[in-house]
């Protein structure tokens, strides 16, 4: 009997906010494997912000999701056929296997996971991308020192969180904005040494009171107005890491630039974007080191798990309504 | 007969564009020189961009100019009067010397200056903080490698059009960004490879055009429009210099903050701030080889002299309305 697979296709650009619209839910029998792919039966799925910016018909650091295509996403599944030597029915894979039950890839494209590692979802989550861009754009583009100041934003997010605790772990003073008292004890039993709430009030002055000495590194996933207040508060040769800005993701209106730039040349200080893709070379390491700082209790990871390939759409946009507590991550 | 000083003191703290009214025009006697201070008569006056930040009551990287004080500039004079051992009557010193005829000043505060090297008003010019700023800003921030395309704004003042020479002469191709045909017509005289008036139409498709494999160094005089622009076509890695905003320092709204700031992530490039006052110990060697280039042949400057002290307003406007071609001095 041919399987067949449930899956989300983009069938509109969103303007603003993702509507479920702009989604097809289909089913459609899972072609047959050609020689070198395999049939993988997808279990999880990460959803994160920069999907926002895949549906957008813009020039960026990967192409565009197409009309008509299957969601693009990050996933582990399970191999149920195999046309390649490498793998067997059984095995753990990760890769884009994208919003779909079942994901037919070239087995070049997906790379093998040790299941006896953690469990699954980590692998979406401390250990994988968001894990990986704390740990690449924080040492690598932040380039902290101990006893400097690091300031997250997004800071219980998926990224954000690793972020702060990796900054302690470094010997810095771990400070995170995030929105809402829940998100800030998480923050907290975390080991960040001072969460800010920005729904709470005056944001500027508790980042001035949280940040006697100015801020050495501004690691930013949100930008617009809080990365703005970010710029005031900057020490000298301050770095400031481009990590995202989910805040502008689903403007309808230009995206709102930093118009407190010019305190990087007040303060010879210096902004810089990164993309994880670059660094795949050195993730064997990264993963070594952090997989060692979990074992040893000091680099937690919270995963927000939602069951059902079928809720994509509205869980999607838990993420732009700030609704997760973690890594997001489907359960399909 | 006691001298008598003319001077510009700051009245009032500008609001856009500065008035005639927010200075006083006055007449002071000279004061005794305590001892270590040297009398400088002034000759050339710096009129730069930066000025206009120095009349706002906002943090920076120097104190601002307080009301009822001298407006700081850097000039070049004669000793007439010394009370320090280093500085004799006849002597050439550059410092700040502010807008009036004489400066009393700590003679630590002022640095000799050979008039054999050249015209005084290069001092003020090409060998002096505009052509420094100029050489930092692009080789130690900048970073521009042989055959790489470095772009330039503000290409027709005085840091911008050395920056332009400086790449030409480190292998680099070099556009340049300017308003009007004259200025256009004088960088082309100075060897860049492609000037853009940014008043004659389409910038955009200018800039494509004239960087058919994307900016590999912006080095930013302006702010504003132009900086986004910029922003659209980096190449990957590039890096941008913010040196100034010359657009913004007038503004009476907020600044415009770089809306396609996001293009530094996904051309994983940077953006950093600079200050000429970090690269004091450097001089020298900065000096010794622009001097070279300019005994070559390799390095031109312009500069705009304008006479009369009592100019001083109307003339300091002449670089908001984009009215000078090469360094704006003061003759006094």
């Amino acid at each position: 009997m041919t399987r067949q697979n449930h899956r989300y296709t983009l069938a509109a650009r969103p303007v603003g906010l993702p509507k479920p619209t702009d989604f097809t839910y289909d089913t459609q029998p899972v072609p047959e494997p050609a020689d070198g792919e395999i049939v993988v039966k997808v279990r999880y799925l990460s959803l994160d912000p920069a999907m926002r910016g895949w549906m957008n018909d813009a020039k960026s650091y990967v192409k565009p999701i197409g009309i008509g295509e299957v969601m693009r996403a990050a996933g582990i599944g399970e191999v149920v056929e195999s046309k390649h030597a490498r793998y067997k029915p059984g095995d753990t894979v990760g890769g884009l296997l994208n919003i779909q039950e079942y994901a037919v890839v070239k087995a070049d494209h997906v790379t093998p996971i040790d299941p006896s590692h953690g469990p699954l979802p980590k692998m979406l989550s401390v250990l994988g991308y968001p894990g990986l861009t704390a740990y690449f754009g924080l040492f690598d583009v932040g380039k902290p020192v101990a006893g400097q100041t690091v300031v997250v934003s997004g800071a219980a997010g998926a990224v954000g969180s690793v972020v702060g605790q990796l900054a302690k772990i470094h010997g810095c003073r771990a400070v995170g904005i995030a929105g809402g008292a829940d998100k800030c004890k998480l923050l907290t039993e975390l080991g960040f040494d001072v969460a800010i709430d920005y729904k709470a009030g005056d944001l500027k002055s508790a980042l001035r009171a949280a940040c006697p000495q100015g801020i050495d590194v501004y690691f930013d996933n949100v930008g617009g107005d809080i990365l703005d207040l970010a710029l005031t508060q900057l020490a000298m040769r301050a770095r400031i890491v481009i990590c995202g800005a989910i805040s502008q993701y689903n403007n309808t209106t230009p995206v709102k630039g930093p118009a407190n730039y010019l305190s990087l040349l007040v303060n010879r200080a210096t902004m810089a974007g990164m993309v994880i893709m670059d660094y795949t070379a050195q993730f064997p390491e990264a993963i070594a080191a952090m997989s060692g700082w979990i074992a040893e209790g000091k680099l937690q990871s919270r995963e927000h798990i939602v069951r059902g390939l079928e809720t994509f759409p509205e869980t999607l946009n838990m993420l732009f309504r700030g609704e997760n507590h973690g890594k997001l991550i489907l359960e399909v």
